[in-house]
């Protein structure tokens, strides 16, 4: 829990009164850490392993929504520590863990008494948001990406050329999409050496990648 | 401001470096105050109307994560004042808006100052992001008829007409969806008696079967 103490301002008597209040624990790859019996668990600090939180359906459908490694620490397990979440998760053992949990009224308790440590619990949650957020623009906006390499793929086939001579317009305007994210998603593919945005058009440099992309 | 004032131990000085700060604006209905240029427009303080907040794919597909009303404030149009935030929202004028919007340099300034503020300004976040969980959970696990009956009762709860005066597309944009696919599935539900597609909207003719729908 160093961590904690260097960005919260935490007094030794602050990091003892967690420590007193932190069940060590260790979990086998697998365990449901939290969410399947709707208790509030407790802070979880990771010492060693993965954790993956994520969300299900009433049908059991599982959404990942992030994974947090060693010196991480999961709020969401203690949605009861900050009034402000009212949504459940469920935290996995992703990997073998070591970690500390600490008790949701003992976290609560000095986070009323330390500005700091709300902020950091606060700001840390903001941030996994961010990651949340991410993940599911994955899901509900089916990649472009591959949209954008069935269709380069599909004209150097009817074609039998590697050079596609249309703008990123003309692109956009066949994949139902906008000219700047068709410059931008080639930009990625550029990166990766499978195509070369060239004069005129683009070209495509590596067909089996471009194969892999439309088959992943 | 008031409310602000009253939650976050901010000074008379505090309140007057935001004034100073501030810009008072009226938007037009439908206006899109924030996300198209990719600027940090500022914190967006409502005096009177309703925003809404949404996220937009690539295709231009748009799902709404939440409204705001008087009195609540914004932080996701200032997403610059908050580094944990990764991610970029819309924000638009879903109804004629009175505003503040405060620059995101001299609000980052005062919270660095006032934890008070940092905390509730995190706080509010937080709370947003448990909105966003619901939106997205209705988004990624309900089946549409039932996300469309949960819109058409929200609304008719929200405005207490029957009568709910959107088109099919705009409806569409709401719950994620496409337009075709939600007038196939007006069909079905005005089949059921449910509602009627009357010009210029949908009229619930029965609220408890619409409901039933909903916790089925």
């Amino acid at each position: 829990m160093q961590n904690l103490k260097n960005s919260t301002h935490l007094t030794d008597s602050d990091i003892e009164h967690l420590q007193h209040n932190a069940l060590h624990k260790t979990y086998n790859k697998g365990y449901n850490i939290h969410g399947d019996d709707g208790t509030c668990t407790g802070v979880v600090f990771i010492n060693s392993g993965i954790i993956r939180i994520y969300i299900m359906s009433d049908e059991g459908k599982e959404i990942t929504l992030y994974r947090l490694y060693e010196d991480d620490f999961c709020m969401l397990s203690a949605s009861c520590v900050l009034q402000s979440i009212s949504f459940e998760v469920h935290v996995d053992a992703e990997t073998d863990c070591d970690v500390f949990v600490i008790r949701p009224d003992a976290f609560r308790n000095l986070m009323d008494r330390n500005l700091y440590l709300a902020n950091y619990a606060l700001n840390t949650t903001v941030g996994r948001f961010s990651e949340v957020m991410w993940a599911m623009q994955q899901v509900l906006f089916m990649s472009l990406d591959k949209r954008l390499a069935v269709f380069l793929y599909d004209e150097y086939a009817r074609t039998g050329r590697l050079l596609i001579k249309m703008t990123h317009e003309q692109i956009a305007k066949h994949i139902g999409s906008a000219r700047e994210v068709v410059s931008r998603m080639l930009k990625y593919l550029s990166r990766d050496g499978i195509v070369e945005v060239v004069r005129g058009g683009i070209t495509i440099l590596d067909k089996s990648k471009l194969q892999n992309l439309i088959h992943n």
